[in-house]
């Protein structure tokens, strides 16, 4: 996999992390300040709890201004464009999916580069897909969606334990990272196209 | 106090605050991934915050995947035996409460370690022992019960307080660490069997 | 500009940050622990998550024993005599919209010492001078008042971008702090007095 493709789909990724958190933001009726902030959040939250928790600072969006711009451009085209933005609904999914499985990837990468072992590389790739949309819930208001509905951490997991496998099985490692990005694009599409959940607990 | 005894209570300490996560989660009906970070984020968000705050970085929990797979075991034998660990109320309390001094005095004691003055060590301390259940109530979206009910960082910080003085008239370390979890667990059962809470003030 | 005068501003800015989270915490009828874990969130949450992101650790607090003791004089001060303080409102509200100024300053020149870029700077001072009060809402559930009203946060963002301004400009850097903070202040006040908001957008 070449560098470019990954880094495209990481800008992608990104764009539609902070379009879904511009979202999010808007409909809790925040100020132009506060739909910038959320999408930043919501962007950059994973990346940054996961570079904190490896004392890898300053945390990666810091030593890279062109991040952030691409963050707060996409949120402003997000709040006067909103109308236009969510006739790309299936799009956006489509980007957000893929970037989940790169993010993911990103996580475990950077766990392994730590040396540490594959349990806590995978709790690191899901913490890098999904802390950004947990901390998005909480500053508004609300469960994180992820405890809730949706199959999205699952998702993270299972990609992650793939990539081990693949490892263990002598795949080469930039197959295997294609491999386990597709395989999460996959699995999250079937995941929301059949409404699949975990079945809840009660008290 | 031998390092064994330390280490079972750190173990039944981690179980208990698990299980509370656990219990906690499935009240607010979330799915078994979110029963999973609850019980997670409970046990280790008050050593988490400590690390994080003191730069030991990887913090504690990534360098020992034993510690993780306790917390996941534990918390899918609350999700399918809650009845019958529910039963167990009143022995999970005495674990939840001898963990919190056990807690307590390892964020003290880490506080130490990095030359930090008494109070600043006392608070840390708290941290540890209380900051899980912060966050596991922030994200379940409720004020944290700490902040409203129950002396439960009262409990901490007087321990704390006892601690240094015992140091300060020269007992040994290991009997001060012991008479300060005796301290904790005894006054924290006293608390919650005569429901001592601190009075409340309104705006 | 004299160090006793920025220090005179900061333990002003420290103080009307732990009344505004003593009296937040109290109108949630919090008990008395509460509210001072609120008034210290308050009053130090800005700066300890810019010097978590930098990995500036042990955060400044830590390092300070002083500070926390002003922050916990405060805030008994505020439970004890909140009739009376509140009749300073005025005087209050003018403390910490220079804290608000300082704070915002003192990021931006941490920024500047880890070599970070301008608008990485401008959003470590923004941080400096807000997260205290997220951290604050968050804790006590409700959305951060500064996502939804009040041009906290632009007035942090337009000081910064003045700041880089003057310095582009070859003024001197003491004088162009004084200029940013007395800025800061002034537009802060303008705002509030004539209730300026930012529209505000639905979904």
């Amino acid at each position: 996999m070449q560098i470019n493709t990954m880094e495209a789909i990481e800008i992608l990724g990104t764009i539609s992390f902070a379009i879904s958190g511009s979202f999010a933001a808007m409909q809790k009726r925040l100020d132009p300040f506060g739909v910038l902030i959320i999408a930043f959040v919501t962007s950059v939250g994973g990346g940054t709890v996961r570079d904190l928790l490896l004392g890898d600072t300053p945390v990666a969006w810091m030593r890279d201004v062109n991040y952030c711009l691409l963050i707060l451009l996409t949120s402003i085209a997000t709040i006067f464009f909103k109308t236009h933005i969510k006739k790309f609904k299936v799009t956006l999914f489509l980007f957000d999916s893929l970037g989940l499985g790169l993010f993911t990837i990103l996580g475990i990468q950077k766990g392994i580069v730590f040396g540490l072992s594959p349990g806590i590389c995978i709790a690191l790739g899901t913490i890098t897909g999904c802390f950004g949309g947990i901390i998005r819930d909480t500053f508004l208001n609300t469960i994180p969606l992820i405890f809730r509905k949706e199959v999205y951490a699952t998702v993270c997991i299972m990609g992650g334990i793939l990539y081990f496998s693949l490892l263990y099985f002598n795949l080469k490692e930039d197959l295997a990272k294609v491999v386990v990005i597709a395989f999460i694009f996959a699995f999250r599409i079937v995941v929301v196209r059949y409404k699949l959940t975990l079945p809840k607990f009660g008290y």
